[in-house]
């Protein structure tokens, strides 16, 4: 096993920290059995949870306007492994990549699976990409891709999905996750049946060639980069589309992807009763698909969602196994910096949603108690976690305090230097 | 024939606006000839139009804060037939009434029937209210009906959907459209799925005693009363809730029922598509459920989701024959005067959606020519079709200028006189 | 000193809740003290913590739709008063209400103060209705009230004001807020600013007869009642009336009466900046004017706009003492619950943003450090200070968990018997 | 004078259509006539607006997901020029470019304004950029620039204003568009109230080197690039803003910098009441910034939009003389010909407001008749005055029909000989 970071170092600096951490901890625990809850099957719980980080979230994000890049970013998928290994080190939480292609495409995937493996890091859902157009492409993706008007791009854009499955296969994965920007920029351009039905066609050749243990997700969203119509626009198109394609097909949420003021929460609910959810995006956003940090801006709506998801394990819901994954933008910080914060606050809302009392609420819900079942969710919300969260990751061998550990580590310092700017895209798209 | 207006005011009226009228009628027609468009047919078209109007439209609407009666308002379903054949006598197109129960509810039907018949009025889709609480009424919906947690509420609710059907079949009635205000204001206070699951048991309870020559069309909305979560939320929550509940059940599209921003337009689409397009509920608004009147803010919107609907006409779409109706409220007009006027915004909505160029808007498409297919559809919405409207009212012996024959004929007044005011709900809610 | 509720009652409840409480409330200590914080000095600014009640909270309420009362609703100022005394009682934190008039009008002032004072309760902000219109009132409000096209409704209604301040000075109050429903629903119907300068000039004239201890407050809405256009719809509108107006007519900011996505702590921060701010409408919202209850949907957004009061507390910001009050409509709970249980909240993120570590977050600021600037203020919002809250209510004797020992009093089914049901309003508007 | 395209191919396509354009033209002019309007008039407003083309909106727009470009785009200041020679030539109402600093900066400005001369062309708004990082610049924009926490960044960021200043000296420019992407992206990252106290003292600052004649436009945006709180994020801190910086520094309105469901007619209404209207970058929009083509989706609102410019006009309300100026981004369709068609739609929603009875429209608002008051704006929106517009265009030597006349000269095909692809921005920021 290989470590980014010197082990001693995050050792050296747990210790320091755990005598406080473990008064919070017992002093927690103590609290949390009056309320009838076991701290120790909570931390096996924290320990047990895992986020997949997306291999692109590792290089600073921008806007069309511009994009500011910080030091050392990563060259390569290589390089973007290394500071996957990085989060997953310090956060203990975030042991699996998200690849997108081409991008991360390289010549030989089994050295990738070992650079990877020696880092104890494995390989999510692959995303394709049908919405840039590469260099050496033959049609444009510019007017749609899988429900282009035209049978020759539908076919390029559907058998690079079955390319992508066929990389996704040697690296590991189990999951292929499908976003198109395909749609419109005016009234008329697009004939929206027609274009729907050329979709539906395109995504089951692409089912046709699913290999029989994974999964197809389609991912939803309001608009960008199409601005007046998208061809799967909200979770509405998304679960038909997901129900005509196939049992194996199913639909993935991003929180960033809805229309304003719209109850995530419920769609969440809406998808794991028809049996088709497939998947999270997370990230938290205020205006649109701001792809900001997860939980920065609404932990408790994202504390809402998890309610959703434990629940569903509590009821044994059937087919019940989504894929969690980080899908942010980072302009401002450090992705790595970033990365390791949204890990734990996603795994921070799974740990309150285990403290929600479900015996309570179910008889609060049947006896119209409002009030009381909102107090039940808030009590749970209310409880600060840090000392499971911490505990858990100081038993993983990560670091107590992820962010101070990281920064002390020097790490992105000594990339800086190993992997000098290279210039990229910096002017915006404007 | 019974007339609440003199039918010779009305011609008078018209004699005197003929002239101008004519002139341009025949110079739209020429130009319309130009562009291989015949008047005449669209005329027919107009003439052939028709459009629903609710029966408790007919009476000021109002806020939670406060309502201000307007004078002459219809005190029963009796007079509320008066002002709907007034409506129908001016503007030509608004030839049956949406009742809404208990509200219209009368001891005898057949004479109520017998009233309405000798205006030329029919009944249109009956509406059941499972959203107040009535006098006598045994179980409280203040936390739900259809998909309330306690199974007697929900037997309630189920039962008075069956009498709706029951009232509905001795008007004449084909549809039963169902709206509930059912959800939850906090977080908790509901479960999600458990309750939806509700929802489909009543809705087939429901669609068991549909006669085989109803549809029932199911209504959803974003939000209001519920402030927090709705049961049939959004479009997907409807379309699932109509393939769960059978092959007669429809969606309903009310045009205000939507989170802000969403394509609606897109929706129609889908629902078309996929065979669940039951009607709509014609209105407009800016911020929520506003119910403005039709076409009063957004008017190439309101012609856009008639171009999805005369586009599926023109492509002889299966299983394509929604039913429309107004559905607004007058808090600041004559009520009559707004439902007039609307009915014509609603028409002029259709004929202008007639004027599009089907073919070359689909070669623009396959052109992906977005600019070209843009000014397709603005062309036929440049095109002023007034005078269309205009004869086609004449035609049918119906109102020229709908509103001034209104005003002349002094009807609001006598209104006044023979319906003193009866105090009604002046003093909000809050 | 008169007490609703049996003080020996909250006594007996907190006694058995102690020991527990004093748990947590040490470790919560120790912990705070490795903070760098004391937490005497946040039980002492827990306890001088005071938020105003609306007196027409205490009753159910509604929507256009319908309302479904409650039992033992209050039915007068007098009982009304006796409900805030519970509210008062329970929470430790709302020893002020405020009135509506002429919903609170009474003969006798002096004998209402007297009522509440018995309870120790004083009285906040005083409400004018501009609205409604009132039985024998001489100009309706249909159209407008201080913007109506006509002076003699907007001299009724600056008159009602001015009587409105008169009667606030028999209670005690010190400031008038002034809302009103002003707007229109048709684009045309109202000249934007025609409309504007009169409501200007009426609110110059309110001014001029304003006690010099007073201060006036102006409300902005975005919509509702009104639902094309309001004459005061946001902050913008709002601060420029309050600088025309003159020094001491200040901005109120109602949390649920903007447009949906905008960052409202921002706003508050221009108005602290521009010395504007006067107070605010605390309360919860997801869709519009929700008035669900405060900090139950989104109880960082809460914390981050008490981020800024606090901040500006500690900057010393010349001109800064906003007054608090709820705004919320119980349409499914108890009134008295969400009123106790919103106080709490909001005090709740009253005492969380005191925890804030301002020096490092102004240093994190100056360094563009944004990920730790945003684990400063989550540092604060993550941590339970209900011991906190829950020691300062048992100091005060309020009760440790308000609604058991709430529910324990049997207070509202005493009311239930005390005040039979009258009717009220139940039906709805539409 | 010289023309990009050939004044003898636009002639004969203008002699070809102009039979059929006289008989709608003479068909108008009758019917206005009756309703009291001299089409003459009407035609020489028409002749004499002019709206201002961006010189970047020459160039395919993107996203931050991609770009894809089209055949022949400029790739510098003086063949922008060209192409908005085109769009002035086929459009007859867009004779000035708006430039971008640094984008469009060359060494000698005499030889740009000969270029531009010789077309006819002149220059209106200089817009600077500190939103993206220049090679060659010290500071980087990466957390802010005129609001900047680091004072050196602030006067970089203040140097290039006053630079961008005296370049638009060199082209006859009048104004300065001051945009700034300047906020945050993380709840604590930036102290408001500081942050906005820099971007005064900056602003101030830039004031104090404008040259007299000259104007500062402020112009705010809700989001993008910041995605949590933007420094002037919408007309009230812009507003206050250009109130606090002096009386030539005003507020421009873009359409698509608003939060959802936002008046902005009622925006204008107030700017113009507070003399700070500067001006306008015209675009249409459904989801955020989406600049898209302007009127393409909303009409109705460009409409209501100069409906309040023209009354202010009519009004003559002291100090109104707003620049108006396109400001789209074209993704999918030829930019000249979206440039062409947006004047065009703009000066349509001009002429429009033109038609409207002002004198029945005040009486209306007098008398709250709403219905006839919004049916005197419909009465002006409905008519079709399109013959208005192609005659004005033929008059001044223009394309009746702009867009067949530009594809029948075949402009674009030999600029993409002319310009051969540079290859550009492709690949998104992501």
């Amino acid at each position: 096993m290989k470590y980014p970071i010197s082990p001693d170092l995050v050792a050296e600096k747990n210790d320091q920290l755990t005598p406080d951490l473990q008064k919070d901890y017992d002093a927690l625990g103590e609290q949390l059995e009056r309320r009838g809850l076991d701290i120790k099957a909570l931390i096996r719980q924290a320990e047990d949870f895992d986020i997949a980080v997306p291999s692109w979230g590792t290089g600073t994000g921008g806007t069309r306007f511009a994009r500011f890049p910080g030091e050392g970013e990563p060259r390569n998928i290589f390089e973007k492994v290394e500071d996957c290994a990085v989060i997953n080190q310090m956060s203990g939480c975030a042991s699996e990549i998200s690849p997108h292609f081409p991008w991360d495409k390289v010549d030989d995937f089994s050295e990738l699976k070992a650079h990877s493996s020696q880092y104890g890091l494995g390989w999510s859902s692959v995303n394709s990409n049908t919405f840039q157009d590469q260099p050496d492409q033959e049609c444009s993706y510019k007017y749609g891709s899988l429900s282009h008007a035209d049978a020759a791009v539908r076919e390029q854009a559907i058998a690079h999905n079955l390319q992508v499955i066929e990389w996704g296969k040697q690296l590991g994965s189990k999951v292929i996750t499908v976003w198109v920007g395909d749609g419109s920029n005016h009234p008329g351009q697009q004939h929206f049946q027609r274009a729907f039905e050329r979709y539906l066609a395109s995504a089951k050749a692409i089912y046709q060639g699913l290999p029989e243990d994974w999964e197809m997700h389609i991912e939803h969203k309001m608009f960008e980069p199409a601005f007046y119509s998208t061809v799967i626009q909200d979770w509405g198109s998304n679960i038909l589309a997901a129900m005509e394609t196939g049992e194996r097909c199913k639909s993935l949420v991003d929180l960033g992807h809805h229309a304003p003021n719209v109850n995530i929460e419920m769609i969440v609910s809406r998808l794991i009763q028809f049996k088709k959810l497939g998947g999270f995006h997370f990230n938290d956003s205020k205006y649109g698909d701001d792809d900001l940090d997860s939980g920065s801006l609404h932990p408790y709506q994202q504390f809402l969602i998890f309610n959703e998801l434990v629940d569903a394990e509590y009821r044994k819901q059937p087919g019940f196994a989504p894929a969690y994954m980080l899908d942010q933008s980072h302009n401002v910080t450090d992705p790595i910096e970033s990365l390791i914060n949204s890990a734990t606050e996603v795994q921070r809302s799974f740990i309150k949603a285990l403290l929600v009392d479900r015996k309570a609420l179910e008889r609060y819900q049947s006896d119209n108690d409002a009030i009381m079942a909102s107090n039940t969710l808030k009590a749970a919300f209310n409880t600060d976690v840090s000392p499971i969260l911490a505990m858990a990751r100081k038993n993983k061998g990560a670091a107590i305090d992820s962010l101070a550990t990281y920064r002390a580590s020097g790490y992105r310092q000594q990339a800086a230097k190993a992997r000098p700017d290279t210039g990229g895209n910096r002017s915006g798209i404007v």
